[in-house]
């Protein structure tokens, strides 16, 4: 990596230049850096005459949002891109295309996707996305059946394990995940309202042993090639349209922490609703819509991912009598199991989600995060219990119950 | 690997010299191969002055067992060498010690244990190595709790898990023990008159689904370091000593194979044991020696993991309450479950135990063979359900209960 330095402007821009018939020699090319992430520097390149546009995106040797004190290999450039290229390959029309990359600049230039909205940012507006959940389904049907045992030749999927092990972004995961918010820990970050619902987490002995089983499966369980990191900020997406995006994290790991990743901020949103729609009809209408959504995207993903297994599954014991079942519960489980981690760690932990932070009213944001934390250990505590989609839903329902009767 | 070769026995001589401050200069050293394996080359080199001696263990770039047409990575003889490294540092009275290795040559030079036994062997002749289920377990908590998330820093056991990525030797395991007796393949051998039994092993679908999930855990379970081919034939024993050798399957996976294989050889010699012992009440004592044996493995392996659990965890979420129990739980399931495997495999499958095959009389080689396919079936088909090491010793008896009325 000696040839590393972070890109100039006019370095992006030559850059973007030299890619093999992608912009005309008399391109008047113009360059602005749209990184709000904490980890990459990203470059909008537009030539100024013909519209035509690409980003650049490059690694950073360390995590902004902690300064250049946690620093990061730059192999998570050549792991991204090759995950990209990988969804890409598996569902072309669900993931950007990458143009060209550089290694050692731990560079990846890949299709401009500035004509979609992060899906945060659309959901937060109330926006419906009606075409998501098959979208998503697809999406993750294809990119986690295609790269495991179910369909890959185990030799193969080992050398493709091996590729993708990923121990700096993993640690990310690991700590602000799986164990910060049920410990003391600077990491943690919430405001002194909540110390109590804090406190409780680090002293609820049940919520921890589901906590360290739901660990232990994203430590040691190479179930697939996870995007790693799937919420509805790594979602680009237009009505007709959605584009995953930012899989720095892939890593084989277990299937259901990618559909509990978009579950778990579809649910941080519902949580969210009082704080936005302040129509009564509205609010209920769209808290319906996004538990509709988290139902089809269970849905979506399980009736695809069934229709691979029966109909490409390479894998010789596949058609053992009862195994795609067992199967598919393990993986919802694991889904509810994730998706309540996630809500868990984005009230008490280091990051947080527009949903919820941005409402103003301070009572409101309350309430989105106390429902937020109902949900989520409703569904770590209950996981090992889950057999259908329906069964989170009641959950979800069961956890908000106490709250139905809040003032507003 | 372009200067790799097959030792000449007098390379194998100028290579044991050219080890530094072991053989002294006016050493006469003698050699002999000594591999009755299917994948190496064993050298045997004796100082004839001094009586010194060590071996010199090179892998070949093949499987002798299947002529030169399976071709094998020579890679396994760093993966081994590395393997052994490690065992020896964390148990070093239960394995070999590596002296000197050339990973060019795949070569690995090691401690001479000419003076143990094979256990297989001693098992036959009806030895009784009453220190043996210690040591295993030793070995077994040993080496699995600390190549764990258990006791290493997540990130660092992801690049062991990398470094033991062994997909040539995992895909022997894969097709041997969890595919090809399950299926008509050219890989199986077995006399006609177990035509019946292979048979109903390949149109039990309740057994398939049992065999299918201890396939995907071994495929996608990345738990600890595992010996991987942990049988009577791999262990060196004399009264007071037991020595673990030829970790080259060594590969990140569950506990419980390591701990099942074990065990399986001990229930296959227990199933051989009619055709040993003729004096009624010595075999009957013999039988309950070995059931004992089987039962003292899974208490010796869990008393010192618990212990080992208490004293040294370092995963933060390892005093979760009740998350122990389930741990071991799962570690004794996926035990029973493996354990079934390899001996179903050991009777139709390519590779077989002297145990039984070298029985000459047919009807009681017969007998073992049918008992032992009874264990394993039942071990498999009713691995989720064993809660204690005493359920292991009951599932064996109900298996083994329409034989006692057999006439010998």
């Amino acid at each position: 990596m000696s040839n590393y330095h972070p890109l100039t402007f006019e370095e992006a821009i030559s850059f973007a230049r030299s890619i093999p018939g992608h912009f005309p020699a008399d391109a008047k090319l113009d360059c602005q850096e749209i990184g709000d992430g904490n980890l990459n520097l990203v470059f909008h390149i537009t030539d100024q005459n013909g519209g035509k546009s690409i980003i650049i995106k490059q690694a950073l040797p360390y995590a902004k949002v902690v300064g250049e004190s946690w620093p990061l290999s730059l192999d998570r450039a050549r792991i991204e891109r090759e995950a990209l290229q990988l969804q890409y390959g598996l569902c072309p029309g669900l993931a950007p295309e990458v143009y060209a990359f550089d290694d050692e600049l731990a560079v990846t230039v890949m299709e401009d996707l500035s004509d979609h909205t992060i899906m945060r940012k659309g959901l937060i507006e109330g926006a419906a996305y009606p075409l998501f959940a098959g979208h998503i389904g697809e999406f993750l049907a294809r990119t986690l059946f295609f790269t495991s045992d179910l369909a890959m030749n185990p030799q193969h999927k080992k050398e493709h394990v091996k590729k993708f092990i990923n121990p700096d972004l993993c640690k990310i995961t690991e700590d602000l995940i799986f164990e910060d918010p049920y410990k003391l820990s600077d990491n943690n970050n919430y405001p002194e309202y909540l110390e109590d619902e804090a406190q409780a987490l680090r002293e609820d002995g049940a919520l921890h042993l589901e906590v360290a089983l739901l660990r232990e499966a994203f430590l040691t369980r190479t179930e697939a090639l996870l995007h790693g990191d799937l919420h509805t900020g790594s979602i680009f997406v237009t009505a007709e349209s959605t584009k995953v995006i930012d899989p720095e994290f892939a890593y084989y790991g277990p299937m259901g922490f990618d559909v509990g990743a978009i579950i778990a901020n579809l649910l941080l949103n519902y949580a969210s609703r009082p704080g936005w729609t302040k129509d009564a009809d509205e609010r209920r209408e769209t808290e319906e819509r996004l538990l509709r959504m988290v139902s089809d995207v269970w849905t979506e993903f399980e009736t695809r991912f069934r229709k691979l297994w029966n109909e490409e599954a390479k894998d010789p014991m596949a058609g053992a009598p009862g195994y795609q079942d067992l199967y598919v519960t393990k993986v919802l489980r694991d889904t509810a199991g994730f998706a309540g981690c996630k809500m868990i760690r984005r009230i008490v932990g280091l990051s947080h989600v527009a949903d919820i932070d941005t409402i103003e009213d301070q009572r409101l944001r309350e309430e989105a995060q106390c429902k937020a934390l109902a949900i989520g250990k409703q569904l770590v505590k209950n996981h090992r219990g889950v057999n259908t989609g329906d069964d989170i839903l009641r959950l979800v329902k069961q956890a908000v119950q106490p709250f139905e009767g809040a003032v507003r």
